[in-house]
């Protein structure tokens, strides 16, 4: 009858059918635990944690629902939604295959910005069941990133759920990405001496993260861009565009009244982003403008190998670890929602999203060089300098509630 | 540039409105936290555990989705799902005011099974969508517990929910109370020598507790049992009965034919068992018969105090921590689940419920005594033998998937 400071039972050792793959070794089990902060060692620890104590704390937040915000973990906590079909390059993979991606997802919130992440996998794919859903569910969380929804259906999601929640909603593949790319731009801009509103873009990929790009890179006072997508450049006289890409055509290539393919939108240009996958011909890649910036986000493959690409380009970038300058995401989206969740903002507001890219294209300050234009995740200032500036422009933008 | 080995980031301290009340102390910042297991350190770190390596496991689990069980968090988490229509004794207090009762299961699950709990607080009443949201989700948890979801949507909720899916689903507040109050009775039983088949049987209280009560007691071969609800013993003459009060009068009073009031069905009763609250007049306690049993379970006021109890009955049984003989179910669900997923069970079947009270019984064993039918909850034996009970019973059962 001794009383146990600890958990009286562990799981029995899951089967390991793929011991010895060092991948395999790490997931065995999977990569989340919940734990206790409040551990319940005796009846007096039972009686305040549950009943009968839990009761005036139910009663406390029934009367006054703000409370939520100081004695449940819903604040500091954050849905990682997916339906599975768009999960990395493979595809629609479906909500099972998909959790390792979304475990993954939330030891990233855990580790880098002290946020508590739950996967949530869901076993629809109907735009309007995924709504209602996440919808029903927006009690229990003080935050949704939406991740691994395939395009168009995610613009759509994400859209409907930011006006039907007060919590912020944040589907990371469009707007991660694009605060990351934003953020090594603006430095890749000033180390080659251009300015926003003289410079040439092209964007292949009319995907999730090119649409945001697209949509972040006007909002950051470029004006002359394309977006291609396996068509070419999508402009408003083509008769194959979806809504999506129509609105897109209308904001980047029909002001400038570009047309044609990705390599005539490539002749001359200043700046080539690629979130399509696939790979450009070197001679494309010769036509950009002198001193060119690239950054070839696909993965693992990189649509312009950086070997060639620095044949070209002053400044190269990717999405691999392996090669300088990545632009991953896990630099925006663990401070983004700290930022969010430290002023307990009630959306995630385009002014934070250009406020995370600032903060981050700061870090590299003096240190600005060819091979280094954006911080390493790694960077233990990346998390603190982005939540800073989020918190910060929430309050600007008036959707901070602390 | 150091490599942090920890998180970089801590959340902003809560507001404290209520500081200095030790329940309100305690509760603050909620009492969960999601733990990554696998923690990244370094670029090597997120290669394994994130892009790219990640990408084997998802592609795995699409060829073989039973790699789920061993290569995912899921076949150990359970989804505390409520809507908050029926939370302790507060009744109806909706999603967000539940949410400490939610964290405070999960708390349990963890502490007292291994098991990893995440609550999920609904912002919807309605059958239909409670039973499709929790469908929708499935993927995401290896078992549904169901709690503080009122009567009688909780019993078609779990009945098709039971239905539509291959992993365990369970109303705690149902099947947690109906094993833990059937263990107390075995002994009681056993200490005041009497058989289950001549023993006479009184609940008061027809909502999901006493309802799963009565259906476990018919199970374990109690056969003269009567059901009271506000109007008295539930019975097929009644003009007023819902489907489910229909259902239980066949299976109960109509067998023996009793009708009338409480105090009538306690006139001679060998047992009362309580989970309607309200009081009992001590003048209809005396009514029943010699070496009466009671258990009082109604928290926090018994049905009836057990000073008054003690002066009818040999056995006397609460739900407070702070009288003997405690019923309280965290005896049962965390040992449930865990021996469930240890097992890898589909289900959680009646047989899986009776081992469970079996083991609790026998825990008990030569120390059987008037104040001492039940172990407490503290007792480190009680969950690795309910899950011992349990797991071996889903095999026999041929429910269990290992």
């Amino acid at each position: 009858m001794a009383e146990p400071a600890e958990i009286t039972l562990t799981p029995a050792a899951p089967e390991h059918p793929r011991a010895g793959d060092p991948v395999f070794d790490l997931h065995l089990g999977g990569k989340l635990s919940v734990a206790a902060t409040a551990p319940i060692r005796d009846k007096d620890d039972l009686s305040l944690a549950y009943t009968p104590g839990v009761a005036l704390v139910c009663e406390a937040i029934a009367a006054d629902p703000s409370l939520t915000q100081s004695y449940t973990w819903v604040p500091n906590t954050v849905a990682v939604v997916t339906d599975g079909t768009a999960v990395l390059g493979l595809g629609d993979i479906g909500p099972a295959a998909a959790m390792p991606v979304m475990e993954g997802k939330a030891v990233l919130f855990k580790q880098f910005g002290g946020v508590d992440g739950v996967p949530i996998c869901l076993d629809t794919t109907d735009t309007e069941e995924i709504i209602e859903t996440v919808v029903r569910l927006a009690p229990s969380f003080g935050g949704i990133n939406l991740e691994d929804i395939s395009a168009p259906r995610c613009f759509e999601i994400e859209d409907r759920l930011k006006e039907l929640l007060d919590i912020p909603v944040f589907h990371d593949d469009q707007h991660g990405t694009a605060v990351v790319a934003l953020a090594a731009l603006k430095n890749a801009l000033e180390l080659t001496g251009r300015d926003a509103a003289s410079t040439r873009v092209v964007i292949s990929g009319a995907g999730a993260a090119g649409v945001a790009i697209a949509k972040i890179l006007l909002e950051a006072g470029i004006t002359d861009l394309a977006v291609t997508d396996r068509k070419g450049i999508v402009h408003s006289s083509r008769s194959d565009l979806t809504p999506v890409k129509r609105q897109l055509a209308e904001m980047t290539a029909d002001k400038t009244g570009r047309t044609g393919t990705l390599a005539e939108a490539l002749d001359g240009a200043d700046v080539y982003l690629g979130v399509s996958g696939g790979t450009i011909p070197e001679e494309d890649v010769a036509r950009m403008a002198p001193e060119a910036i690239i950054f070839a986000m696909a993965n693992p493959t990189p649509e312009v190998h950086p070997d060639i690409a620095h044949k070209y380009a002053r400044v190269v970038a990717t999405g691999r670890s392996d090669f300088p300058n990545q632009i991953n995401n896990v630099l925006a989206f663990p401070g983004i929602f700290r930022g969010a969740f430290d002023a307990r903002a009630t959306a995630i507001t385009e002014g934070m999203k250009l406020a995370a890219a600032e903060a981050l294209a700061e870090l590299v300050g003096d240190q600005l060089a060819e091979d280094y234009i954006i911080p390493s995740p790694f960077d233990p200032r990346v998390g603190p300098a982005v939540a800073a500036a989020v918190s910060e422009a929430a309050r600007r933008d008036g959707v901070a509630r602390r």
